[in-house]
Formats: structure tokens, C-alpha cells, sequence
């Protein structure tokens, strides 16, 4: 928990700088802009869902009554997560509109990514649901998506993603840290943000970027110095 | 005409779920997005319009001068249409820019629906012609289209256009209305908004989704009473 | 000089159907939109940089202190450049984040284009460079793309970019201008600019299209004299 | 067991047609070509596979020892099924390469379908398995692709398949029967291919198409007759 | 008539060289390639057929027998015509299977060029027709496509094709050449074959490229006293 | 030498495993299939050129006679290598024909590689040379791509290539080895191809997947046995 709070004071441009140096290049969710600008971060534990393509004899309006629906799956969904949902990329059906997106905010999930889009934008908004995807569409999901189930791995955006590893996500997009790296991760990230906000402050003050970022020995010895000065 | 008026009420993601139950997957106008942030709902008759690509002996700024140019079909379009212009989602030519808009604007024309593009933007919005499109491209049409008719079937966004079908268009975007089933979708979609508007309210009280959306029996009575007791 | 400072009076659509008229009609940078809402023109002499795909054992995070790195292509920037960028429309992995903006900026470097995307984009937009790309994205550079050099001939969004091509670039994206043909395009979008204007004042009293855009000779010989009356 | 047997006299554009009778239109696996030319047709129960993107702490040769596995899924496989394989369209990482394919030509499956692609295509080719795909590629499938599961509900090709849903393959690519339909698809495919095969025959002797395909009451009279008599 | 004859000595690949020339670049179809390995060359004036997407109400089999049908239309085309079918690129749903190419065959169609896809490969094979295509599927045109109209202008590939217009098709695919051009391309193409073979000629001898091809003075002198010695 | 000769024992699928193992994923060029079918194995040190797109001004057939063309790089290539093309995989304009290949076939060139296409496929399979591409197009390369250069470090099909590294193809496509990893590579292939001989030598006597590919320690020590043995 503390890991996730402090995630909260990280962007996902640093996040995957950190991944990477640690060998994840796949770990940004494409097609996960910002419904809202000026969306603020989020940070959570990722609850999956899986849709596969229609097809007329199962994805029809009865199938909503059914018990695999995306009904059941939000009222499955635990307070503070991220359901994070495989919509193959979809861009002409909706996975979500009004109601069920007010349903998710009332069980206090901490936002929707997909890599798919959502319908009735100006409903969804009203909701006040914090939303990633990569547009909206007018047609329910039903006329492009069949849904089949949650908790499973998912592709989202053409990243892999297990029940409870963990999303950070801002105006940059969703990122993914795999549940078992998450303490280092968030350290590492920590740290690496402060040695950003140094390299800017260097350059606001004229420093050339060649041996400054990254630091030849000389800028590592200014940095530490500064560091140990602390950070100021 | 009552049927244009009352649709002006009904939501675009609305009207697509009333479609898909009398069998129409295929509706939404794909790659049609407001030019303009909160651009308000419009509905009209569909004036079609057709482009095929460009010929360097036959898409030159001379062939605007022609009898079979976007300029003829503007001064046939009848006050109060939706122009729905076949562009084969070309997104690196302006289909039109401040000038054709500005007259379409004077003539009365409802709206303009593309699956391509303008050009000139400031200008474009500067006419106050209601736009969907996907998107802004400098440079003219003659760069990538050629015009070859008006009035035709046509291909928007992967959706089948006839002359004077019905087209509404908000936020989500363009759905089409085949003419001869106008009077039977008003009438479902301005039904399908009181229930979906209950759906909301009962939401909005803590209800959980399933059983209530799609309602089961008991759900189905209250609602039925709601109805009997004015909708209030 | 002169000529660029009357290409800031000119917009990106007048000067594509100039340049169609020489016979140049692949001159829009596809993919270059601007990151900031209402970003004003800016016109600039290309300084090229070139992309290409990424290897393990190449596209590192120590490669960023390489004598061949983006940090030594931006300290050769001269003021008022236009930084195009080829990044093969590459969308998963931001060429530049706030700290090299901020160095661009500081050099007096007049904007940045590229058919690929940006990093940390609230940074970046914090820098106050002007930028046009096709979007954002969190990863570093080196998760999708290896720099290998500048002032070389690119494919910027499907157009050849030659070292010191003259680039225009406003709300409807980035247009090229081959250096050799500069003088020649700026004289005949000015003329355009003005001839538009005036067709302009004409729909707004009502004319019909036909015989008015292109003109007639009636219209033409109205034209001319407004032109000698002194364009009022 | 019957129809299984049945369906192989079928061709898969006639199954089509009778599906699309039936209301269902999306059942064509997009991206399903013979790996060999002169592939002959194959009928059988589904047995999916279900791949998710690569995560470099995931897809690495070590997976291909752990529990759930592609070698787990083979072991797992029927005599005479159809292996059905979501790769996500991935194209440049072959799912299965020569070992696997042998030890599935040795349990009696009696064919892969992929939406991705093999690897080793001589090798594979080799084995003499029956193989759909869209083609071939040197990598390994942890190179594009993390193995998640069989037996679940796919996407291959952009159609929803069940395990046990029927697979039929041939030339043209392979066909989804929804398991609930089998026998009355068969039956009815079988009539359309005898009433298709008497079309040709009059086509053959110069007939027109008009009235004849679809019949005319004339024609449909012609044909039962030809039916009455014994279809010859 | 003798233009159309001496076409079919000349290969697509010169014939586009000599058009480019004029100034028109964008004559190639795309995605039409020989359904069979080895079709011989074939020209042709082009009989235009047009299709929009499906819309559930419109393309469905009873379509089939509207006098607006894709029957209709082959009825319509003369003898040594080339059908050049506008499928929007559909590459899911087949235009036409063998009895309709089996009906083109017996009028003496001489080809049939699409951008999108026949079904039943087999038994379009067995009809003899040349086809060029790109590719194959099961399903029948009305699960992806609606009929609407022939003879006239369409895209096929991403080229404008008016009636009548001519087309001449190899392995290399199928070129357009705009029907008032025909005369002059055809003298030029028959000039640059030979020249053609000239140059190649000489490469067999071991002469370098550069001053051969193009040619240099000297080379052109060698080649001029060649023709002059009746090309030997 | 010596390496690239115990390459063509080698599949370009055994290569990629190994160079997976090295930390090396993007090694496979997409979008290069052999022209011919059963085209050979071939091994070679990469000898680069380089396209961008197409401008009007520079992308003439007079362009073909200066100094930076197409002809100058043939000249240019040294006996044995491979010829790699960049050209940004357009699929419409073909890079080389007939005569330039026949001049390479003369040169000795070991092979053509590329993520474009060729032209007059019937002469270009004519000159023997071989060629791996992603298919054929009439048009000329002017029509939809501008040479600029050669011996730079360049993208094919995704992959960075750079003067001198090593490509390996054969009917699964074109693998790159890095230069400075050649000899390390080659080693470990020569030893996986054995390793792999032999577990598919256990597969066609029956043996199950899981324990034996990848081994379990029995399985190791048999074929230790079976190496020590002479590997026979």
C-alpha cells in the first residue's frame, strides 16, 4: 500500500525508464489516452476483463442477463482497483456507457483502462469515473464484443497483464509493473525522479546536455553532492 | 418531421441499441468525431456525396470548375440536410475548406459528416458549419480524391449511405437511419431514453446492476409502475 | 529571411495548393499535429534527425552518452530551426521528454516536428517549445527507436525531407517547401491568401459557388479590380 | 460423428452461405491460408489455444518447462480435433515450429488453424500436418507471444470460438459451426451444395443468370423435378 | 483495336515507366495479383462494378434477385471486356464464386481485376476465367459487401477507373491507362520494350550501369545505330 | 569465413532461438519472403541502401543518371554480399527490375534482401539472382520512393541494419547477426541444430513433450550420451 501511494508521485515516463533498465520494454498500454484532459494519476491493482469478437447467436442484449456478464463482473470488482479490460482493440463498439461506469464509481473503483473505447462520452463523464481508452463510439458492446470472463491474463494494448499486477496511469498513459517487482520498481522510481528534477534544474540554468544527461563524472559527483546536501 | 424534432432528444448510443434489436449491427459512420468541443446533436436527411481517388489527368484545381464539382453539389443541397461525403477515409486531403463550408453555411445545410477530413480548420470553424470528421489535413482535395457525384449510395466509414436515409449526430459520433424505418426508431429510442434514464436514477440509489439492467421481473413492475405514475 | 517572415502570414492549406500547382503534391507531413491547443504558426529552415528501428544490443540507456546521440544533435540546432524528426511513425515510444525540450528551447530552436511522439507531455508542454507530433507516449526513445544521425535526408510522416527544406507548420499540420523553390512559393501564397479573402467576402454576401471559385471572367475582372483598387 | 463425415463432401463458401442464412455472418477465420498447396478439406472439434503479448520476464525459453505450456496443451489434445490457435494476428513470431507439429501429427490431431504464423516451414511441412495460418517466420514464439491457456473461449481471425464449436478447412480458409447448430448446418449445407452443383450444370449449358441464381419459380420447378428424379 | 493488341506485348512494369512519364503515377491497382501461378497477359476496356459495405437490411441472399444485382451486370458486359470490380478492399467476403465466373467465362469476359477477394477457389479455378485478385475467403459478398451499380467511376486499388477506360494485367498485376491516352502509351511502350531489350542486351555482355541506363550520348548513339540496323 | 559458411547448415529458425537467448528479439526482417519457391539458403555480410519517399522534384526518371543512384550502388557492391534495401516497406513501386538484377547477378551479389517489392517479376526470376521481398508491383521505384544512399545504417522490415552485419535467409525469411556477434552465434546455432536433430529423432519414436523440449535432467544426460557417443 505504501509502494502504491508513493507511485502517486511518479509519472509513467519515469516508471518505464526505471522498467526498462530493469529489461521491460513492453509495459505501456497503447491506445490508453485520457478521457477528461487534465485527468490526474492514478495508481492501482489491476482487476482483468476478456472480451473476444461477437458473434449474432451470443452477443445480443439477453446476454446481459446472463451470469458471466460485465454485470457481474463490477459488482466482483474490489474497492481501489484498476479494471483494466482486453477489448482487442475495438474502436467501433462500446465496451461501457452511463450506467455501468456510475455503477463502478459507487463501488469506489479507482478507474477504467481499455484499450478499446467507451459510449456515451458526455454520460461517462458525468460519472466522474476516471477513464483510459482510446476513444468513443456510439454502438453497444454487443455489436463488436463478446464477453467472456475476468480475472484471466489479458493483452491490453498489446501488453500482458496478470489479475493483480499493478497499473500506474496519468496524461502519458497506462503502465504496467508486474506484481513481483513492485517495491523495487517504486524505489527505483523515487530516486530517479529526483535525479530528473536535478538534470532539469541544470539545464534551466544553461547546462549543454552532453555529460549531463547522463552524467559524466563530474555531474554524478555535482548530483551525489546535492543529494547529500538534501536535495535542495 | 416530428420524428427529425424528437430524435434531437435521443442520444446517438441510445439510437444504436434500439438498432441492433431490430437486427442493424452496422450503423455508426466510423472515423466521425465533432471538429468542435461540445458541438450539439443534429439530425437531418443524408445529401450524399461521392469522392474515388485521384488521377493526375483529372483531380487538378482545373476540374473545379466543372459541372460535376463539389461546388454544383452544394448549390443542390436542400436547407436542413446532412451532407455525408464518401471520402474513403483519406486522412492527407481536405476534403473542404473555409470557403465551401462558409456556403454550405449560408445555404442552410444542417451539418457535415466525413469520413475523411477538412482543411483550413480556423477557417472551417470561423463558418460555424456544424463538422464530424476525422480529423485536419492543408492539403486540397485534388491531392488525393477525385469528386464524382452526388446523390449516390456510398461508403461512409464502412457504413452504406442512400440518398435521403436518416443520419444523428452528437459526440459518439454519426448513425445512420434507414429511411423507410425512421417513424419505428423514433419511437423505440424516445421510450428506450425514459427507461435507461429509471436505469440511472436507481444507480444513482445504490442498486446493484444485476437483475436491474436488463431488469428482471420485479425491476420490470417497478418501472412499469414508475411509468403508470408519469415518469416521475 | 524576408520570405520567412511572410510565410508566418500564410496558412499550411494556401500554401499546399500553391505547391500543387508546381506539381508537388506530396507535401504534407502526415502526423504532425500540434500538442498544444491553438499553437500559433511557425516557419523555419529543417535541421533533420534520423531514426530507425531498435536493437538490444544498440538502443540502450547508456547509448544516450554516445558522441552520435540526440543530446550532440541538439547542441548543432541553430536558432530558428525547425527540428524534423524521422521516427517512422513510431507510437509507442517518445522521441523526447521535458529535459531535451527544454534544452531545444533554450538554444532558441523555433519548433519541433516529427511523424512520431513525445514523452511526459505535461513536461514537455511546460518547456514552452512548440511542438507537433502525432501523439504521446511514456516509454523512452530506446524502447522503439535507435538514433543513428542528423542533417541527412528523412521520411518525415511520408515526405522527403532534405537538410534546410523550409517548413511551415500551423492547426493543420506541417508543409515542406524545397529550398530551391522558396522565393517562387512565398510571391504566389501571398497573392492566393489575398485572392481567397477576397472570394471569401463574396460567399459571405451570398454568392453562389459556381463561377465564383475558380472564377469566371466576369468574376476575374472583379477581382483585378479590386486588386487595383487597392484590395479593400 | 455423421455430420463430421458429411461436412467433408461440403465446401466452406457453401457453409457460409447457409450460415449467413441463419443469421450468422462473422464465422470465416480472417488470416487461415493452407500452408500446402492442395491442402484437402478437414473437419472437427475445436481444441483452442489462447496466447498473450510477450513479457520479457515471462515469454523466455524457460516458460516453455512450466505447467501450463504449449507441450502441456498438446499432451492434452484428442485424436481428431482441430487445434484453434489465438496468436493475435501476430506475424512475426511463429507459434509452433517442426518438434511440435510432429508430436501433434503423432497423437492424431487432425489440424492447426492460426490467426498467426508457423516457424521452420520446411521443417513443419515435414511432419505432414494439415496447417492453416497466415504464414511463416524464423522466431520463436516467445520472441511475439506468452502461452496463457487451452480450452477456453477464443479470438481467431476476429471470430468468437468455443471449445467444441466445429472447424471446417479448406482452400478458401476455415469456417466456425457453432456446436448447438451442427446437424441442422450440415443438413442444410449438404441440400445447397446439390442444388449449386445443378446451377453450374445449367450455367454449363449457356443459361442466363437472372432467374436461375437465385431461381425464378420457373427454374425452382425445373430443379425439384431434377430432385424428384434423382438429381441427375 | 490494334492498340489492345500490341498491348499484350508489353509488360505492365514498361508500361507504367512510359506513363509516369506523361505525369501520372497512380496507375497501378494494388492488391490485384494472378489467382493463377502463370496467367498469361490480357488487355482489355474496363466494365465497372460497385459495391458499398452491408447494412443487414440491403445485402442479404434475396438481394440476389433485384434487378440491380451483380447477375444483372454480368449480363451487361460485352465480349473481350475487363469486369474491374470496386470491393472497397474488403478482404473477408468473396465478390463472386464459380457459377457467376463460370457465366462470364461463356460470354467471353476476357478478365476479371478486383481489390478485394473471390470465394471458392477451386471452383473459380475450374472456370477458366482469368481472375486477379487479392486473394480468397468462404463467405459469400453479401456478408461484407452490397452490390450497388455498374459502368460507373470507381476506385479499384486505390486507382480512379472510368468506364471504358483501358486495363492490361500480368504478373506484375493490373495498370490503367486512361482511354484518351491509349495511342500515344501504346507507340511509346513498343519504343521502350525495345530499348529495354537493348540495355538488357548489354548488361549480358558485362557493360556497367551507370551511363548505360540511362543512357549517355555514346550509348545512345550505339543504340539509335542499332535500331538503325533493324534492331539486331 | 569460416562462420559464414557453417551458417548455411544452419535454419533461420534455430538462429533466432539462439540469438533470443543472447537478449536479441528483433532480429527477423518482416515482409522478406523468397520470390522463387525453394529458393536456397544464403549467408553474407550486409551491403545497405537506403529510400525515402517519393518527391516530385527529385524522384524523376532523370534522377536515375546522377551520381547518388541506384546504378552507382551496384557498382559499388562487393562479390558475395547481401543487398539490403530500406524501402520503408512500400508495397507499390518496385525497388529494382530485370536489368538492375542482372547487373548484380553479373557482380557476383550473393542476394537481393528487402521490405519493398520488385518489378517484372518474370525478368527478374529470369536473372537468377535471389530475391526475398515482400511481393511485386509494375510501377517504377520514382513513383513511390526517393534513393539516397548507401552504406548506412539503415531499417529493414523493423530491424536495424548496419554495414557489415551478417544476414542469414532462407524460406522463413532474413535474420540479422550483429557483426560483433558472429562467430559466438554461429558456435551455439551449429550446436542448437543438433540438439534439435535430436529431440525430434526422440518425437518420431513417440516420446511426449513435456521433460523432453526443453529436457528434464534425464532426458539431458541421454543426450549427452547420445553427443559422447559421436552423435549418432
Amino acid at each position: 500500500m505504501i509502494a502504491l501511494a508513493s507511485l502517486r508521485h511518479v509519472t509513467t515516463a519515469t516508471l518505464t525508464t526505471v522498467l526498462l533498465k530493469k529489461g521491460l520494454r513492453n509495459v505501456w498500454l497503447r491506445g490508453t489516452k485520457p478521457l477528461r484532459a487534465g485527468q490526474s494519476r492514478v495508481a492501482g491493482r489491476a482487476f482483468t476483463l476478456r472480451f473476444i469478437p461477437p458473434r449474432e447467436d451470443q452477443a445480443t442484449p439477453e446476454s446481459w442477463a446472463k451470469p458471466t456478464s460485465t454485470r457481474g463482473a463490477i459488482e466482483a470488482m474490489p474497492e481501489g482497483c484498476i479494471a483494466v479490460v482486453d477489448a482487442r482493440g475495438v474502436s467501433d463498439a462500446g465496451i461501457f456507457g452511463d450506467i455501468l461506469c456510475a455503477r463502478m464509481q459507487k463501488r469506489g473503483v479507482a478507474g477504467l483502462v481499455t484499450d478499446g473505447v467507451v459510449r456515451d462520452v458526455a454520460g461517462v463523464l458525468g460519472t466522474g469515473l476516471p477513464v483510459w481508452c482510446q476513444g468513443t463510439a456510439a454502438p453497444p458492446s454487443v455489436a463488436g464484443l463478446t464477453f467472456v470472463g475476468w480475472q484471466e491474463p489479458i493483452d491490453c494494448g498489446g501488453v500482458a497483464v496478470f489479475p493483480n499486477d499493478v497499473i500506474l496511469v496519468d496524461q502519458d498513459g497506462a503502465v504496467l509493473i508486474p506484481a513481483a517487482l513492485l517495491d523495487d520498481v517504486v524505489t527505483a522510481a523515487v530516486e530517479q525522479e529526483r535525479f530528473e528534477n536535478w538534470i532539469m534544474s541544470q539545464v534551466e540554468q544553461g547546462a549543454v546536455l552532453p555529460g549531463l544527461y547522463p552524467p559524466n563524472e563530474e555531474n554524478l559527483a555535482k548530483y551525489k553532492a546535492y543529494v547529500a546536501g538534501g536535495g535542495k
